[in-house]
């Protein structure tokens, strides 16, 4: 993930890479742990933003010396609980540094799961399938399951209407239920990567927002535009939303 | 289901419709059977082919009835056993007379069984996605099950890649557990008819089979194929494939 | 179109039909405009609001008429020129009753007008697909051209990646090229309806927003939000986004 | 492509690797071609199969060189002219060594172009959408033609529904008229690698075959499955169909 930072970020002609620290190959005895002298070589670089995709661990220590140093941090490190992000925002607060967090850089997703929460409140049915390669263990992916969740927010106390099945051939055959009782279903599938269609119907008429990922690469645009548009975001923000206008 | 069968032949320049009788409306206290006065009709028009489109008890009656009269039978009516093929086969056996008996006339819905049936032996992984509209009872469709069943018949004994998942944080999310193990998923949507994809998996790539049913009409075209045709297929066949070249 | 709206707001629990105008077939050999005897029905009845699916001509008496008389007007007439929708504004301007003029009232197309427009400049292509049946004489459809051009106006300056196409093998290969450049192709399908897909790419990614109508009532779910929400969007709305909350 | 196949090679159960030639880095000076001292190591190491995916300019020296020491021959090498066809066709003619020349080796792109062939008697419209990444500098794609081509030959003199439009708003908006006048647009994506599309519509229903290839390695299974077929297909074999059951 570092690697693909740094070439993203080295071939964009509106940005440019100062200093870079492997913070798990530096520290595979100290838990993945920055010391202050490998995190002193942003601050000797003189870097505007910090990109972090390390540990939770390792990012309980880099994120606030980012902001005690001025340094604007994007981090798509994840594992965080409530107390993390509460201290992230105390850090960052009123100070000239900013910090984004977000469990997701994939703007394909980042749409999708925006899109879909805009048109729960306006169909009759929606469902979730995602498809993934097979070394998936868990199903469905946490992204499906994230998208339902934010569905089913939007669409508050309006019923979906009701699911028609009165007899389930096979078991299963109708997904797993979700938040709101969406529907989720998940395919495994030898030579795909990531992959998510959420799809909604209305009388006469049907809406899909299909997402794909081909590789790991998809992360990058986000963390550039991150990159880009962290010093008009003051504070601590959560997900990539507000960034992309949304 | 009859009246749109009149009126594709009627419009279609290589048929005549020159006799029609419904059975369920004349037969409403004799359980759709018809009696050999209304049969009378399509021996007095000359008829070469009749279609079917009643229930089973009418056809029991009604089909062997044709055979004798040497008129061609396309039969869209269900529910037939072992027995009545096997009746049904003999009644046209060696005549002049031929019979088709097809559980599905929609020509794309044919085609997918079929293409399904192909490629199934050539990839890793192979799942039914079926979407029905939300008056739909049970899941998954009849189609999608006989889609598995032939998949999983035409693989035979090679294995498929292992399924990934350990972990199914939605029970369900898997879908249902189909014949050969072929995971089968089940949509309901308002709006939508009966829709179905097969996608299949290999390394690098993958493969995707969708049919669009819109409206019932999707079982003419395949009807008057089948009319056109019966002459050239003697004795009883099962099923629209071979009809169709495939 | 009118008698289709009459049943959907007849069996709606929240609205209530009161009364039903046919401009048309009254006004034959007057090109469809009511007359006042005829929209003084729409008075006497004490309708809230009045749906208008008529011609220009009709609506410029029709419309302000219902200003004039304290009644919304939720109108999927087409045909408008500025003066026309300058009228409007000022007939509904601060008075009681308000005014909905709208190109399209399928809430899926809408949604994928918007979303398009939201996701246009974060990605580096994006094209348009759309699929109508095989009697429509353009190509292509008047959604898909307003969509790019809605998509373009988003983007503004942010150039997109270069079409790579150096030799186009069959000329028309790379479709038409709509606003902004975005590239539009057109498919005639025998069975379909009216579906289009837009396309967008970026690094190891991309984002497909589809959308499905199959029949005409695919235009009354919206107009049926647009009747009950009406009261709270003061004056001349144009476009149903904003009562989609969009 | 060479060392995707000896990997492949070495990690399936049913084969074993043997020896590997590159002619292309041996004979940077020699235009790709092999000495017979390169090729030997063929022979050396009792080859049952050789994989070619060189020059044609190399090939047409190593492939009957192969069937001259009853090695079979796997070839992926494009470019051959009906001449080298036939002289392959001769040399491994009643010899106990096999030939299979296939343009493709992407297991679902050959499926996609064999169902559409199967389907296209049976349906009133089709066209065909490919989606290439953005460095594709032709438009549209050889497998696009490729797949029209064997519809057309299919289809042959059965003239498909016509073409509806009468207003091309925007010119090349209804795609390349490619061979029996089918329609073939072609989508370019960043992101995206090689994608196809060829949908079917005829009264109320529609069919879409879709097949993705997400990198390189599609070539592979197909690779892997000739290796292991090649014993029983003796003579010259011009693409994968036959090997594939189809």
């Amino acid at each position: 993930m570092g690697t693909a930072v740094c070439e993203a970020v080295a071939v964009d002609p509106e940005l440019e890479l100062v200093a870079a620290v492997d913070q798990l190959a530096a520290g595979e005895q100290r838990s993945g742990v920055a010391t202050s002298s490998e995190l002193r070589a942003f601050a000797d670089a003189e870097c505007d933003v910090v990109v972090d995709f390390s540990v939770a661990d390792a990012a309980r220590v880099s994120v606030p010396w980012l902001a005690m140093h001025d340094i604007h941090a994007v981090v798509g490190t994840t594992g965080f609980d409530e107390g993390d992000l509460a201290l992230f925002e105390s850090a960052f607060g009123a100070g000239p540094a900013h910090c984004l967090v977000a469990p997701n850089f994939a703007i394909s997703a980042v749409l999708m799961m925006r899109f879909a929460e805009l048109a729960a409140p306006l169909f009759d049915n929606a469902e979730v399938i995602e498809y993934h390669h097979d070394a998936k263990i868990d199903a469905p992916s946490g992204t499906a399951i994230a998208t339902a969740q934010r569905m089913a927010m939007a669409r508050g106390d309006l019923p979906w209407r009701p699911d028609p099945t009165e007899h389930e051939v096979l078991p299963g055959a109708r997904g797993g239920e979700g938040p709101g009782g969406i529907r989720v279903h998940g395919v495994r599938m030898h030579g795909m990567t990531a992959h998510q269609e959420v799809v909604f119907g209305a009388l006469g008429q049907s809406l899909t927002i299909r997402q794909d990922s081909y590789d790991r690469s998809s992360f990058m645009p986000g963390v550039l535009v991150a990159c880009k548009r962290i010093a008009d975001h003051p504070g601590l923000t959560i997900g990539l939303d507000t960034y992309l206008g949304l």
